[in-house]
């Protein structure tokens, strides 16, 4: 038997597999989507880009304000994670940088923090406040669709790395899902118990109406 | 430090993840379907009305001889629960109303009673029956793809509304599954032991042919 | 051949699987709870008042201040829906009434409005508020894990019904989760941008600490 | 650098993980079952006689009636594919055999024909039967939770193998879950539509009572 | 009440979700892909031919090299199995023939031994290799996503069929993966420690650069 | 009204559902394991410290010769992810340190390079080798269940840290799963096509028999 040989005959035996065989669907992110996430580029045109991302190497900007920054690569950004139910951020805190109160619909998170310090916490069903100050290595799990926040626990920029269980953790950022909006003053007021002062300031702040 | 200024770095921020996150995806019911469901609509173009049915306010006509009415939202209905693994009907039960013997392949259902009272109950793969009757406000739980049936237990007509886990429960219906469509009668003789006069008895009435 | 045969080799046929078969779990709340639910009740003790449940019939008090109330069936009141993904709750609105904002992490809700009239919403990760007024017979959807509220929008009380795709979908009130625990109120303050009085007069309330 | 030396290093490097991963989880039978199915035996424990079974070597007895016999491989019968969404069992058909109409509640399914000739059947949602006669080598596919049947088709017995899409399929023979069981006579009446002679003629054929 | 009469009111009862009810996602393999599959034919177009399948009667060639073939009725060949989370595919094996060492990265595996006898295997984890002789009418299952083989292990030509909890379980045979393409042989011999002619050699055979 | 009244009222809305809402699963490792994970530690007495995780801070040994560390946060080292479907692990490459060829069978996984470079790649069902030259802050992802390989491409150590999409990603190094175990050398030469030689000599090295 010559190479050649058994080459021919593993091409015949798996053939009629490869060709439509397919691990992984790159988003297509100009075509529709469905509720498992977005139609899947022709396998042909899939090559190496497609699995890696360099946008997470350097923060959006920081603003000396909030003093914070999350850098997404959700499959809007990095088409490669469709279908593969994972997906990362970045998180960049100046000294006093928060991350608002938050949540992720449809994921649970991991951090790992890189440099600085974070003080890391979320709230949950029970109404328990679980909250811990992480220093750089280490790691804080946050259960899907709970509130939490991170904010920056020392004297140094710190940088933490987020990962989803999911390729569209969402994100509901809770002062501009307040405040942001035309959700009315009344019904706000209402529904949160927050007084109608504090609603208004907030509001002109984020941009919300009514 | 201006409100604007905040909101200008907030709208920095997220801007990014703003534009494509989406928690929901309303059906588009002209597109095609894949197994996980519709293509999503646009985001642009969902409103509140995409959330929001009203058709389950009234029931569809109740039949003088069957006194039975079950109106359904389920995504061909109601696009808004597309992906989001929930769906409602409403059952409508006159005096001696029976919602017959069927199953939902894809969905487990929970029932809850409005008015009247209910006689439910399922069937186990271990050949058990359960069934009992229900009074206003009671609720019951049908495990997914088990038979069951509703009846009018009392004197007067009788509302109840059931959910279900999924967008698309499906329905077979036992009697039009059996005797409503081209299934040979000796075959459903062989594989239902009924005889061949009841079958055909039904076949007629169902419109069952063959 | 006589009726007794034929049952004899059914019995024979299927006996093997029949012992074990079960397709549904009814909890064993006093038992360990794993990720998908608690573990089942012995299928030889299991009855027909496993799978219904009339703790939804009445509703729990409903306060002269707050005039709402929610009485749930999920897995730890009613075990019968343990591993079949689909719970439900009770909403008493009088007038005036508010169920104040809150998220379920890990369910979609259906709401159905038995009378009265609710002014319902959510809002979404891209910051859009969806609401509607609600009257008798309406339905609405809440997407997994988004912040929404619903609220009397009429002069009589009140009734619906909410189901969910899960038998434990969880229940974030935001206001118990910002100040009914110890989350200290300089951290609040910074990761809600809410005033510290604000802070400190909800906490009162709500029995927050620190 | 010796074999040793690497093959320590590995050892070391990997130990941690080493020391619990688990990839499959063979039923431990006498201890309690969950949704997800049942608690795993100790890996140390588990041997290759765990993943092998031999019992649908040979069929259950085939009786000289139904002249037919499904012999199952569920979890209970062969625990290995616990928590592995598969499953299988052997259907052996003698000249003139069926396998009565019944659906899984949990899980699609797949037949192949080893010998024999078998004319096999479903039923759809929208009230359509699909069936069909396949030769040795053909294989057909069930979708989840749908009535469907097997019979033989030809002039000798038929041997078939089926798979699942689940450790624990369920298996509701329709027969058996409308006449083997307690449901009370005028209540199968008015959910079936079947005469009450014809019902009282199946229960006493099948055990069934009331 | 007439039949006639009894149908009539049933298609009213249940027209509106007849119409749209789909319990199954035959692939419209010419249309594009998703994360959950094909999109689905239109219900009117299905035939119950979409359903069986008559392409594993026959065994793709098999070579007096290798002795063995893989005849796949994956959702790419077998398109009723879309979305149904299940497949199939033949197992050919001539005396001495072999199924080299493979995985299926997103499935679970059941085999059923026809003829002959086979040894079959697979590796955990933990590495331990578990391993076996399998006689007609033996079946074993093979965990989602590791390393397995089967061998002919008797002095006839063996025949099996393999169950798979996916429609599309994938297949990467590691020779292939190894050997088959341009990953460089430096690379290689880092990740493999196997010996750099080894590579070359087995490059050569199976059609391998750089 | 006074706060206090407020929060009675609050509490007695929502105690029912309060005493047994669970957002989470810490595992319980003592005890038994079944498909979906371990059972759930009693919620009180679970603090911050089952969400927060020290032990990704420092690598384990780093070997002069494989130059390479994998330190796992899976759910045995972490029990705060059990049923979250996340999980993480750090890796150490020294400069020429590599992490052999494996799988992970149960998990997609994303790469974050924290410092240094790595080159990283995967191969697909479909033979493909898609691979590349990571940088300092760029991410790469590994669809589930196909063979892949990191090794440090610069002149510095490297460091990475990975994600799963799974609490238990399980762990198949190719090297190991081959030549570390049991299985007999010939069968390893006939369903692999390595020469005895090749096979002999890497048993030899990772310890494997037979």
């Amino acid at each position: 038997m010559t190479p050649s040989t058994i080459f021919l005959i593993f091409s015949l035996l798996f053939s009629s597999s490869y060709a439509a065989v397919q691990d992984f669907c790159v988003a297509d992110l100009k075509g529709p989507e469905g509720p498992a996430g977005f139609n899947c580029k022709k396998p042909d045109s899939v090559t190496e880009k497609d699995f890696a991302y360099s946008g997470l190497g350097t923060p959006m900007n920081i603003s000396s304000l909030i003093k914070a920054a999350v850098t997404p690569a959700f499959v809007d950004q990095f088409p490669g994670v469709n279908g593969l139910g994972i997906s990362m951020a970045r998180l960049d805190l100046a000294v006093g940088g928060v991350i608002p109160m938050h949540t992720h619909p449809g994921a649970s998170e991991v951090l790992v923090v890189i440099s600085g310090s974070i003080c890391a916490g979320f709230i949950s069903s029970a109404n328990t406040v679980y909250f811990t100050n992480l220093k750089k290595g280490d790691i804080m799990v946050f259960p899907q669709g709970l509130l939490h926040f991170q904010l920056n626990a020392g004297g140094t920029p710190a940088l933490g790395y987020v990962s989803f269980s999911s390729a569209r953790p969402g994100l509901q950022i809770l002062d501009f899902s307040l405040f942001g909006n035309e959700l009315p003053t009344d019904i706000l007021n209402k529904v949160t118990f927050l007084d109608v002062a504090q609603i208004k300031k907030l509001k002109a702040v984020l941009g919300g109406k009514n």
